[in-house]
C-alpha cells in the first residue's frame, strides 16, 4: 500500500511551518537584533553598527583566511573566540538577508573547545584548518541534521552520515557552523524557497543573491563566515559570488570530494555537480584547495580524482611562470551582450594587465550558445521526473519564478522544457556534447599561434553573467558559467569594481543578437542596480586549478595595484 | 526521403565480399604461406619454422620492447628492417588464426623510412617509442582507413582524421602498421564478426582468442607485433590478454587519449571505454604507458585526465615502497567458481609471493553480482537501439552467438534484456553504481585492519575470468573483469602458467551458488582446454597506474624466480 504511506504524509505546509518555527527556535535569544527597515537597501555595513559585536569579535571577522589561521595555530585566539565571533556575525546577517538554513551553536561551539583542548594539551594543531569556522550550502549532509536542498517535501530527514567533505575538513581542523540557503530544486540561479523564502543581497536588497549557493554568497559577503562551500552544477558558486562581490572556485569533476553531498539530478553522471569555496579573499580559496586535496580524498570518494596538490602547476611552470602571461578577454558570448558595468569591469582588467606587463587578447567564443543548449537538455533529460518525484509526496507546488510576485509567473525559463527522454537519445546529446569539448579543447590550443608567447593562451577573463546581481527574478541567463561546467574548465571569480551610475550610463542600442539579448539590454538602468559589486570570471582547463588560482592572485594584484 | 538513402547502401553480404576481397589484396603475395591443417590446434611455433622469416627477422621478432627500443636508438636495426619483420610474422599469425582487419605496408614501411631517415640525419630519434610497430584493435581510426568495428554496415566510412591516441604515438614516433579484429558491436568477450570472420586461438584453435580486443590478443601472442592496443569497456584488453598469456592493462578513465576511438555506446558516460596496452613483457606495458602519459595527452582529449606520470607512485611510495606488499587474493567471486587451473594458479602465485616475504590474505568480494547487473543494464540502457540503427540500413543480422554453429543458437546472454529505458530510470542506476563505488572503496580502506603493515592491502590478485580460453562461444561470463569496469579501477593480466592435464584434473562438484555455476563446471575437461595459457589479474585504485605496473612486475618477478 505505497499510496498510503505517501498520504500519510504532512503536507508541505505544515512541514515548512514547523521547520522554520525550529529554526527560529536554534537562534539564541540575546543575538536578536533589530534590523534596518525593509527599504534600507544596502545593509553591509550593519553587522558593524549594530552593537552585538564587541570590537574584538568585529576584528575577528575582518579578518582574512590565512591571518585567522596564524591566529588560531598561535592561540592567539581561541577557536570558541573565533566561532563565536563569526556564529554572532551570520546571525546578524541573517536577520538581514535571510541566508542560513541549519543553525546549530551548542554543537559548533563543542567542536571549537574541542579543538582549543586539543590545542592546549598537545601544543599541535589539528591539521592546517585548525579552529576555522565553515559555512556550508543546503547541499552538504552533516550527521544528524536535516538538508531539504530547498525542499519543504524534505523536512525531517536527518543524515546518518556526514559528505566526505565534512569529515574531510573536520579532519583538516575545521569547524562547521551554519548552512546557508538555496532554490527549490536547486535548479536556479537565485535563492527562494517555500521552507526558508528568500535571501536577498546585502550591498542591494532588492536585487538577489544569486543562486544556488545565493545563501552562502550573502553570508561571506556580510563577514558571517569566513568561508563558504558551494555547489557548482551550473555557475551555482560563481554566479553568487560574482553577484555578492566574493572570490570563489568552480574546480574540475571530482577534484573535491562530492559525495554525501544531496543534490539535484543524482545519477546524472554528464555535466557533474563540483563543490566549490567561496571567500572574501583568494588566498581563503588557496588555502582551503590545499588543505583539502592533500588529505588525499580520493581515497574516500570514488569519483575524486587521484591528483596530488601540484606545486609546479600552482607556479605556473606551464604558463612561462607567470612572468609575461597571455590572456584572453571575452567580451560577449555572442548570445547575450553584458551591460555597461561588467563592460567597464573588462576594460578595467585589460589596462591593469597591460600595464603590468601582460599580454591581452580578445577571446572568440566558439558555439557557446549550443553548448548551453546541449547542457540543459541533459539536465532536463529526467529533472521533470525528479521534481515530481520529489514533491509529490507532500503537494509542495513547483516554483515557477524567482519573482517576488510568483502568483503572476507561470512557466519561467529554467523549467524543464521536455517530459524526458530515452537513454539512447540523451546519449546522443552526450556525444554531441564531446565532440564539441574536443573542438573547443583544439581551438584553445590554437590560440599558441597569436599569443607571441610561444603558447596558448593562458586564461580566458569573461563575465560571470552579462549583468551584476538583478532584481529578484531576472536573471535568466546562465550561459557565462555554465559553458565551463559543459566543458569541465576550471574557474574563478574575482571582484573588480561596483556599479557607478557615473560611469555606467546605459549604453545606446546595438544590434542584438536575439530577443532575449534586446530584453537584456532594456532592463538595464544604473539606478536599478546601484552599489551592486561587479566581478569577472578566470578560466583555465579541466584540472587546472592550481594554475587558476594563481592567476588570479596575479589578476587580483594588479587590479589592486591600479586602484 | 531518408528512407531512399538507407536503401541504395549496398545489402550487407556485397560489403562484406567486396571488403574482404579489398583484404585479400593487401597481403604481398610472396608472404602467402601454407599454414597447417585446421586439425593442428597450436600453431604458436609455426612463424619461426615456415621459412618465411629469417634468423634475423625471428630474432627481432622476439625481442621485448625496452630492447628493441634500443636497437633502434642505436641504430643497430632500421625501423624499416623492425616493421618488415613484424608485418611478415603478423601476416604469417593472420594467415594461422585470422587475426587482422586493416593491411597497409606501403604505408607502414614508407613512415618507418621516414624515420630511418630523420635518425640518419639528425642523430636524433622522434621520440621515445622510435621505430616501433604498434597494431591496433579495429577501433582507432587511422585517416584514410576505414573502421568497421566488427559491422558490414560500416564498409567504406573511411576515417578523416586520427585517434588522439595515433597522433600521440605518432609524436612519440611509432609505426601503426595493423589493425586487429573484433566482434561485430564489440560487445562479446569472443571475436567473430560477418565481414572477416572468427579469430581463434594461436595455442589451441578449437579455443577462443579472446575479446573484443580479440585479433590483437592472437597477434601478439604470435608475436606478429611487439605491442597491441586494445580497448576494455567490460574487460576487452584483459580478456584476450588473458586467453594469450598476455600482459595486458587496463588504465582507469580517461588516464589515456581516447578521443576518436570508434566505439559501441558512444555517448553513454557512465562507464566508459578505455584503451589500453597488451604485450609480452610487463615492460612494454611500462614503456607504452609513460611515453603516452609524457605527451601530456590532456592537451588534446578533452576527457584526458591532467595527471603526469608519476614516478613516486611508480616507486610505491604509498605502498611502503614495496617492500613488504600485502595482496588479498579473490579466489572466486561468489557467483562463479573457476576452473582448476585458474584455482592452481592463484595458489602458484600465493606461494610464490609469500616466499619472497609479501603478505598474502583473502579477498572478500562484495555485491559482485549486483555491480555487474547493473553494469549490464547500464549498457543495455540504449544498446538495442544503437545495434539496430547501425545494421537496419544494410539488413546485417546482428549475430546471436560467438559458437560455431549460429545457426541453431537463439538469443545468447550478452545480447539486451530490454528495449531501453529512459533516462530517469538511467540516472537511477548510475546513482546506485555510485553507491556501491564508495562501499567499495570504504571495504578497501577498512582492510588496513588486517593486513599488519599499516595499510590496506596493496593490491588485489585475482582470476581474469573463471575459466581460461574456452571453446568457441562459451565464453558467457565476464564479471571477473567488468566489476573492475564499473568500480573504475585499474587492472593488469600477467600469465602464470599453461593447462597441464596431470596437475588440473577435475574437481569434485562444489555447492553451487548457480546454475550458471553448474554450467560452467560442466564445461570443464582439461583435455577441451589443453595448451590453453593460465593468467591473472593484478587490481589497483582508480588512476593507480603507475603502481598497478610495478606491483605487475613484482610479481611476475617472483614467479619467474619460482619456477
Amino acid at each position: 500500500m505505497a499510496n498510503s504511506i505517501t498520504t500519510d504524509k504532512p503536507h508541505w505546509t505544515a512541514l515548512a511551518a514547523e521547520k522554520k518555527q525550529r529554526q527560529l527556535e536554534s537562534i539564541p535569544h540575546e543575538w536578536i537584533v533589530t534590523p534596518p527597515s525593509d527599504s534600507t537597501l544596502d545593509v553591509s555595513a550593519f553587522p558593524e553598527t549594530c552593537g552585538l559585536l564587541n570590537a574584538r569579535e568585529i576584528e575577528i571577522t575582518n579578518t582574512s583566511v590565512d591571518v585567522l589561521l596564524e591566529k588560531l595555530a598561535c592561540a592567539a585566539w581561541t577557536a570558541v573566540d573565533v566561532t563565536t565571533a563569526f556564529y554572532k556575525r551570520a546571525i546578524v546577517a541573517h536577520q538581514l538577508v535571510n541566508c542560513l538554513t541549519e543553525i546549530f551553536v551548542d554543537r559548533a561551539l563543542a567542536r571549537a573547545a574541542e579543538l582549543d583542548d586539543y590545542l592546549k594539551t598537545t601544543g599541535q594543531v589539528v591539521g592546517p584548518l585548525h579552529g576555522l569556522p565553515i559555512s556550508f550550502k543546503d547541499q552538504l549532509c552533516i550527521k544528524g541534521l536535516e538538508t531539504t536542498i530547498g525542499y519543504a517535501s524534505l523536512v525531517g530527514q536527518y543524515a546518518d552520515e556526514n559528505a566526505v567533505l565534512i569529515d574531510t575538513l573536520i579532519e583538516c581542523g575545521a569547524v562547521p557552523f551554519v548552512r546557508t540557503n538555496v532554490p527549490q530544486t536547486l535548479a536556479w540561479p537565485e535563492t527562494f524557497n517555500h521552507v526558508f523564502g528568500r535571501t536577498t543581497n546585502p550591498y542591494n536588497r532588492s536585487l538577489t543573491s544569486g543562486g544556488s549557493s545565493g545563501g552562502e554568497g550573502a553570508l561571506v559577503a556580510l563577514k558571517g563566515s569566513p568561508l563558504g562551500v558551494g555547489c557548482d552544477l551550473g555557475g551555482s558558486v560563481r554566479i553568487p559570488s560574482a553577484f555578492c562581490g566574493l572570490y570563489g572556485l568552480r574546480p574540475s569533476y571530482g577534484r573535491l570530494p562530492y559525495y554525501g553531498t544531496r543534490g539535484t539530478l543524482d545519477g546524472q553522471d554528464s555535466v557533474l555537480p563540483v563543490l566549490g569555496p567561496m571567500a572574501n579573499s583568494v588566498v581563503g580559496i588557496k588555502v582551503f584547495m590545499k588543505a583539502v586535496i592533500n588529505t588525499k580524498p580520493w581515497l574516500n570518494d570514488p569519483l575524486a580524482v587521484r591528483k596530488k596538490w601540484d606545486e609546479d602547476e600552482y607556479n605556473l611552470v606551464d604558463h612561462g611562470s607567470g612572468k609575461n602571461l597571455c590572456f584572453a578577454i571575452m567580451w560577449d558570448d555572442g548570445v547575450v551582450v553584458p551591460h555597461p558595468p561588467i563592460r567597464r569591469s573588462l576594460e578595467i582588467a585589460k589596462a591593469a594587465l597591460q600595464n603590468a606587463g601582460h599580454k591581452v587578447v580578445d577571446w572568440k567564443p566558439i558555439k557557446h550558445k549550443l553548448l548551453g543548449e546541449i547542457t540543459r537538455d541533459i539536465w532536463n533529460a529526467g529533472s521533470a521526473e525528479e521534481y515530481m518525484i520529489t514533491t509529490s509526496a507532500t503537494g509542495e507546488p513547483l516554483i515557477t519564478s524567482m519573482g517576488l510576485d510568483v502568483a503572476n509567473v507561470t512557466v519561467a525559463s529554467f523549467r524543464p522544457q521536455n517530459d524526458g527522454m530515452t537513454a539512447y537519445q540523451l546519449w546522443q546529446l552526450q556525444k554531441l556534447r564531446q565532440k564539441i569539448r574536443k573542438e573547443y579543447l583544439d581551438h584553445w590550443k590554437a590560440t599558441a599561434s597569436e599569443t607571441g608567447t610561444g603558447r596558448p593562451v593562458d586564461a580566458i577573463i569573461c563575465p560571470a553573467a552579462p549583468f551584476v546581481a538583478t532584481p529578484h527574478g531576472k536573471n535568466r541567463y546562465v550561459d557565462y558559467t555554465a559553458v565551463w561546467n559543459a566543458l569541465d574548465y576550471a574557474a574563478a571569480i574575482f571582484p573588480v569594481t561596483t556599479v557607478d551610475s557615473t560611469l555606467d550610463g546605459k549604453a545606446p542600442p546595438h544590434a542584438f543578437y536575439n530577443d532575449f539579448d534586446k530584453d537584456v539590454y532594456e532592463m538595464y538602468d544604473p539606478e536599478r542596480f546601484r552599489n551592486a559589486p561587479v566581478c569577472l570570471q578566470l578560466v583555465g582547463r579541466t584540472l587546472e586549478e592550481e594554475a587558476v588560482i594563481r592567476m588570479t592572485e596575479i589578476v587580483d594584484g594588479v587590479l589592486l595595484a591600479a586602484k
